[in-house]
């Protein structure tokens, strides 16, 4: 570990994924063996006091209060951005055209014209050795990660039907206080890009197959929320006091839609923060013509698999994905002790690491998370246009 | 028993349907109290050695070989139609007309218009007294009604989502034989009548709200296949030798579609045979301002419910539907000891009979299914037109 | 059906039990083809009105208030003992030496003397073509007869583990009322012989080895209950009337036990009606050196199946036993349409006559039942003994 | 977090328990405010390379090769102790005596003598201000401690039921290799005090009540192992050339006993590494007069409870134990995003240095776990005794 090249991370945003990537970039180099030796060189925040006291917290060498001071300096090799949608574009191109490497966050950006800014960018950038990669961190749960493989293998056929569900519920109080999350200036939209982003590029990633088509929903449950209160979690309790002010939410609660993907495969897609007693359930499940997968985020550790050559003694097979032959999970604890939500950002740092110690594209790439992008904007035009069919 | 007035009954068709009737008329009786005494009077068929072994096998004390000579018996006071959908307006009207009650298999009918001319029918016999139903057994497994319970309690609050799925998978295999049920003629349309219209009836009663409008896609993944083999339960293995003829398959293999219903819920439907390694699941859940309600037909004894009063520690309770409080479950077994498919259609002829007996219109009247019909009309309507948002 | 040659059944009790009888007697004809057509010839109870009535609730022909009566007729084939434990060695012996056939109620009997007399008897009656069966009736549910298929195919290799557990809770309530089955006199033991006996029996025959040891402990939590109040299902509320007499509870409220069996298993067995929340959990789990294979009758038509050869891709897989090639399943409704708690004694009536009418034993026989009552034994020996192992 | 006092850590052992507590170590004060701050000062262990590359993979500052020296360095004030059960007792005692706070891994010793010894040395040091704890971690997961609060709040009323199981599989391989963990001389015990310890201290701890007395068998399936192979995770694969020396398994395989709680409370204990297909099913389940509860680490995130107060509605709740309000939970994630294996040892860290923070007897303390200890011997007296119930 000592001997590794290092590479000085600069992260900007020190919130709920900034403690997550924080995290990730302590942890990835005890359990894994990188080319390349992480530093926490610096965190990026405009509240001085803020950033000072998260960098202490969360293991940051020193701060800044504009990222731009990150890119400026010469003792940063990467970027990690961890702020709102709409800042994303304009901190990773240039960060890219300072040639610094890039972990952006998901949705990619607000628009596809952001995104296809920002492809534009890591590609010119990728042919420097300069590399970037979206972060889809769904995709580094061992469960699906075996889901890919075993799709890759063959074993469920000609894929025919695919179900994605991200369902939550920390709106359904209706008084729960306004956020970012819920102001399209910031977030770009609600449901659909916060969370039905993933099930998207999961559901792409898994199948190896790209959506070509959609028709969609899109529904507001809740127009107005309280502008203060006690933010929980996601959640929390807003101001109700009767002269309290009341802001706009002017993004999604909830997206449905259907869709296609190239070759044939029909999809049903749902993402909601209104769906009462799910908290994290971001499900997939894939149906072929000689096998099916299932999974839910809620039972992270484990993988269900329908192997119809087993007919007619065929059932669902509860696969506990802690076996040192699963994806990432030898470097961790024994057969049967189960991982949590922070190890898939600690799989994306070994994975981003990796990729840029061996001088190659990590992946997703900012192209792939462009098509997930275009998949959003289609999904927005359809529901705007009387749910008609939109190309993506 | 014995002092009940009779109820005598003549069925149309002695198939699948057929059977799960003929043992509900027969078991009815024997745990519930009834006004009055169902009798297996007769069953209809076209195939004269075909019913006479029906009739003995399943208990019926005569046989027609034509469903019109049924309904000009004097001895017969009702008619069960377990027929193909093409056939029920016109043994319907006919029945209702000669002054019988009817029993009608789901959907009601293969067209709206025909729907509408049953219903008419069953609105002006109604008014002397004769009645009519339609066969959407699910409504009678204790869970779903205990769920609609809880709805009319007010136990959800205000309904937001409803996700419902009807998945089999006895078509996955491309070279399981034609049935009548994939010819449109006969079986009207695919898994959207079949399977679909359950989902939508179920959903429909429980949140006691209509569906106003939906956005639909419609796939047919095989569209031959051969017309001789051996059907087995629902599926079966067809006749591949090289010279066997294949039939056109002239119905939907699978539906998806959003739908909006009255007063503001927003709904997601998706109905298939080729979700390999579901075999019945017929689900459905439900999400409200204070809770939340899960089925699953595959454990038909269960309804899960979520009461957000009490968080933070709530979660979905598995009710296991065997209490004596719980509907129709007090006339079977002690606490726990679970009831099967069939119960379904026991209950169905529970309530069915009461209400003759009682001199009320038994639910789901014609005019319910016929709102089942219009849905399933827009559905594919929607699905032949880009998608497009119609309404019902 | 029709020319099936008669086997004419009197049943004796008309309880709990003798309703699931009826029913199964009424219904197996429907569904099975049987080489001998049961009918419904008489039943005796004690009571006049009671037997009348549930005579013509439950299809019976005659009644009789003697159950000498019944072996007395020449018109009655088979005895059906539906009574309480400690009047089956009377009943059955009498019958069997009248020629009759005997389906027997488990646990065979109150003590290993009786059972081993009645054993004597139905080998006598054997050799002479009269044939007797003991009522576990779990033994036809088609997911535990699976995994005894499972065993017998070497799925499991050799098998090390097993664990049995049946959890009720409908003493759970102090002041639920005193019933005959709190009286040893009556049933002879308490959760031990109701419901550990099934454990006892499903352990044996689907591992297809013996009990050769146990150290058992056995707990009353409730000494003392009213002998007056609302029975309902098996449990209710009793009368708390500060005056209203109560009765003292002979029968243990629970049972444990660890048990050796022939060949090197061993085994952990816990019954109790206790177990608040768990309602009818009769749970079967064997371990194997190639598979594990795992059961509970609260999701009675699934059987979770370990296959080691899977690895590192195994899980415990959920096999939906409603296959046509699944025991007593292809009889019955599609795949996926489950069956209940009754079917059970259906298929227990099926088993019995299609081996009567083939003219061979029965499964379980008394011998069987008896090995049964011998471990019961050997559990109440070794609990009175301060637990010391007690050799079978 | 920087101006706590330090907290200087010396570790002995750097296997499986040794990245897990050094994971803690550099993690609990990311998370958790703490009133002294932990160092990971130096890491002892006996093999002079191994101990250095563990040092620097898992983040310690320096090194000994006797974890003597460790106890002799001033600059370290907690001693961890990370080793087989056979040496735990010289080093707690010398350590407490050198003024050292220990940590100390379960089971506490090998024999009941040791862990007198070490509670008599903690117990004097604790007078002086210098505190120990045992690692029984389980204790750490949100859900038991979670279970705790209920009980402790009176939600399950009276107990009566404790039903665990421990179950693992990875010694069904019966050509595993042989470890240390099946050696009794540094072991102890097999799965009874690997595993079943565990489940012992959280059944006591969980209902509050310690067991009283016991009935056991213990079993040794396989009693020889390759003495040479490829170590996997716990198990792995033999070498079984033909001369490949094997060696004797001098533990049990697998433990079963009944079990009495001060009180009243009867229990059922079984652990085993041979539960094919069961990874880490560390299962508790209690019942009550009021509720139950339910647990499986195999779904760590997760309380299943169940009330009966809600009868006729009641059913098993499924408690997802990641609210904020949950024990630990709120300084992790949001709502829905489960923790993982490893959490438990943060937790327990985090417990130990608030603790000896504030002056005051971290839990469990060596007194506690010499319960456990003293349950563990009459567990294998009374196997070794015909399974007579011995008192503890």
């Amino acid at each position: 570990m000592t001997t590794a090249k290092p590479l000085r991370v600069g992260m900007v945003g020190y919130a709920f994924m900034g403690a997550a990537h924080s995290h990730a970039w302590r942890t990835a180099p005890r359990f894994f063996d990188l080319p390349l030796q992480p530093q926490l060189t610096a965190v990026a925040g405009r509240n001085a006091d803020g950033v000072r006291g998260a960098a202490d917290k969360l293991g940051w060498e020193s701060v800044e209060t504009d990222w731009r001071r990150l890119i400026e300096r010469d003792d940063i090799d990467l970027i990690d951005i961890c702020t709102p949608g709409n800042t994303h574009a304009e901190i990773a191109i240039a960060a890219l055209e300072a040639g610094k490497h890039v972990l952006c966050e998901k949705p990619l950006a607000n628009s596809v014209e952001e995104a296809e800014r920002m492809t534009l960018a890591a590609e010119t950038a990728a042919k420097h050795g300069v590399f970037s990669m979206c972060g889809f961190s769904y995709r580094r749960t061992p469960a699906l990660a075996l889901a890919k493989r075993f799709v890759e293998q063959g074993r469920l056929g000609e894929i025919r039907h695919v179900r994605a569900q991200y369902l939550q519920d920390w709106l359904s109080d209706a008084n729960a206080p306004m956020t970012w999350r819920l102001d399209k200036s910031k977030s770009g939209s609600g449901s659909l890009g916060d969370i039905g982003a993933h099930s998207i590029d999961a559901a792409q990633w898994v199948t190896g197959r790209n959506i070509s088509g959609v028709s969609a929903i899109l529904e507001t449950f809740v127009r107005e929320r309280p502008l203060a209160g006690d933010l929980v979690g996601l959640g929390g309790h807003g101001d109700l006091s009767s002269d309290a002010p009341r802001g706009t939410v002017t993004v999604d609660d909830a997206a449905i839609f259907s869709a296609k993907f190239d070759g044939g495969p029909i999809g049903v897609f749902e993402a909601t923060r209104y769906a009462l007693g799910r908290k994290n359930a971001m499900r997939l499940e894939v149906n072929g013509t000689k096998g099916s997968l299932a999974f839910d985020f809620e039972e992270m550790n484990v993988l269900s698999f329908y192997d119809a050559a087993e007919s007619p003694d065929a059932g669902f097979r509860r696969i506990f994905v802690t076996e040192p032959e699963h994806p990432y999970v030898g470097n961790w604890w024994p057969t049967g002790h189960g991982l949590g939500y922070e190890h898939g950002f600690t799989h994306q740092v070994v994975d981003l690491v990796t990729a840029i110690g061996e001088g190659r594209q990590p992946e997703p790439s900012f192209g792939d998370a462009l098509q997930v992008q275009r998949v959003l904007a289609a999904v927005e035009s359809s529901a705007a246009n009387s749910s008609q069919w939109q190309k993506v």
